[in-house]
C-alpha cells in the first residue's frame, strides 16, 4: 500500500485523485486545499485539510499546483526529509525546496475539466533525487499506467516543448481550420475523419513518411492559390507561409 | 448499378478502386492508365486500357490524376456530353473541359500508399454542373460513404486550405516534436497518447474550448524558457513564437 497526499486541487490533481481511487494498492491519505468548500464533492473517505500543521504522514506528497506556485508551496510544507514530488512538465526538480527528498511525477497528457481520461495509456515521466525514491515512484506509476519513463529534468524540458508542438499548436491548427470552415458555411465536423486519420497514421509511420500536401510536393500553384485565399487574415497567411517554408526546408535536408 | 471508369492510377485512384470493388451496386467498367504494366496486379475482372479510343461507355468518368494534369487529361478525352468528374480538393470544376458535363467527387482524406482506409467514414464532397448529375454523384457517394456533402468550388477551395492546416501542418508539428525527442534521446512514442487525446478531444469540444498550454495561459516564464530552449533551431523558434502570438491574439479577440 502506497500512502499519498495531494496538495492542490486543480485539473491535474483531480484527474490524479480519480485514477488513484480506482487502485486498491494506493491510499489517498489527504488532500490539501486552501479553500476546503471547493472539494465538498470529494468522496467522504478522503480527508481534506487547509491547515499545513494538520498534514498526515505519507509515503509521497504530490504537489499538483500551477507551475509558478510549486517553489513557494514546497517551501511552505512543514516537513523535513519527506518525499515531495511535483507533477509539472516544465519545472526543474531543483525548484522543490531542499528540506525534503525531491522528485517528479509528470503525467504526459492534456487534462480537460470534466472529461475523464484513461490513465492506463498515459505515459508517466518520473525522476527523483535519490535512487531509493525512484522505486516508490515506479510503483506508484505502474499502479495507474502501463507506460513509465525515467526522464531527467533536461529531457522533461525538451519533452514539454515537444508537447506544446504536438498538442497546443496542433489544437491551434484545428482552431484555424474551424475558423476557415465557419467563414465559408462549412460544418467543421467535415474535417473530423481527416483529423483522426492524421493522428492515427503516425502510430505506424514516422511523421516524415506521413507528410503529404502542397508544401511537400512543392506544388507552387496550389501554394500561391492558398496564400491568396488567406489574404484577408494576415496571421493565418503568415503561419501558412512559415510552415510551408519549414516543410520544404525539411524535404531538402532529410 | 452505376458504371464507372477511372482515369489515372495514383494514390486516390487506387483507394477509390478498392472502395468501389467492395460495393455490388458499382461496376468498374475500365481503368485508363498510360502504362498498363503498372496495374498488372489489379483484379482480372477490371478492364485496363491505355488507348483513349478504347474507352467504354460509363455513367461517370472519374479523372483521378495530379491536380496539374486534370485540365489536359479532360481535354484529351474523346467524349462529348458525358459525365466527367475530378477528385481534387483544389481544382475548380471549370478546369474540366466543357465538351462534357462536369462534376467533382472529392474524398476529404489523406491517402497513404499501402494503407487501406475505411471509406465509410470519409466525407465525400460532391459538386456538379447540372443538377440531374448531382443525383448520380450522390448515389455513388452514398454507396461507399456515410457522409456526403454538397460543396461548391469556392467552399472546396476553403476546405482544402483548412485541410492543409489540420492535416499537413499538424503532421509537421508531429515532425518537429519527433525531432526534439530524437535530439534528447526520448522515444517519440511517448507522445502518442497525447497526440491521440488532442485529436479525439475536438469531437466533443470546440478547438477554442480545447486549447490549453503556456500561450493560452499567457505563462510568460514558460514561453521564455521554451524560446530559449529552441535557440539552436531558428526555424522551430520562429514557429514557436508565431503560433504563440496567434494563440494569444485569439484569446484576446474571442
Amino acid at each position: 500500500m502506497i500512502k499519498i497526499s495531494i496538495i492542490g486541487y486543480g485539473n491535474v490533481a483531480q484527474h490524479l485523485i480519480h485514477a488513484f481511487m480506482q487502485n486498491p494498492t494506493i491510499q489517498i491519505e489527504q488532500v490539501f486545499v486552501r479553500k476546503p468548500e471547493k472539494v465538498s464533492y470529494l468522496h467522504p473517505s478522503i480527508k481534506v485539510t487547509s491547515d499545513w500543521s494538520q498534514l498526515l504522514p505519507s509515503d509521497i506528497f504530490i504537489i499538483a499546483v500551477s507551475d509558478d506556485a510549486i517553489a513557494e508551496v514546497s517551501s511552505s510544507l512543514p516537513l523535513k526529509n519527506q518525499f515531495v514530488v511535483h507533477t509539472s512538465g516544465s519545472v526543474e526538480l531543483e525548484q522543490i525546496s531542499n528540506h525534503n527528498r525531491r522528485g517528479v511525477f509528470y503525467p504526459l497528457q492534456t487534462f480537460t475539466k470534466n472529461k475523464t481520461v484513461d490513465f492506463t495509456t498515459i505515459p508517466i515521466c518520473i525522476e527523483s533525487e535519490f535512487s531509493a525514491d525512484l522505486e516508490i515512484l515506479k510503483n506508484l506509476a505502474v499502479a495507474i499506467s502501463e507506460k513509465t519513463y525515467i526522464i531527467n529534468s533536461q529531457q522533461r524540458k525538451a519533452l514539454h516543448v515537444a508537447a506544446v508542438f504536438v498538442n497546443n499548436f496542433v489544437n491551434h491548427m484545428y482552431q484555424i481550420g474551424s475558423e476557415i470552415c465557419q467563414e465559408n458555411q462549412i460544418p467543421f465536423s467535415i474535417l473530423e475523419s481527416l483529423i483522426a486519420e492524421t493522428a492515427s497514421k503516425i502510430t505506424n509511420l514516422s511523421p516524415k513518411e506521413a507528410q503529404t500536401g502542397p508544401a511537400k510536393r512543392d506544388d507552387q500553384r496550389t501554394i500561391a492559390t492558398h496564400v491568396a485565399f488567406l489574404e484577408s487574415n494576415e496571421m493565418h497567411q503568415n503561419i501558412y507561409k512559415l510552415l510551408t517554408q519549414s516543410i520544404q526546408k525539411n524535404e531538402q535536408e532529410l
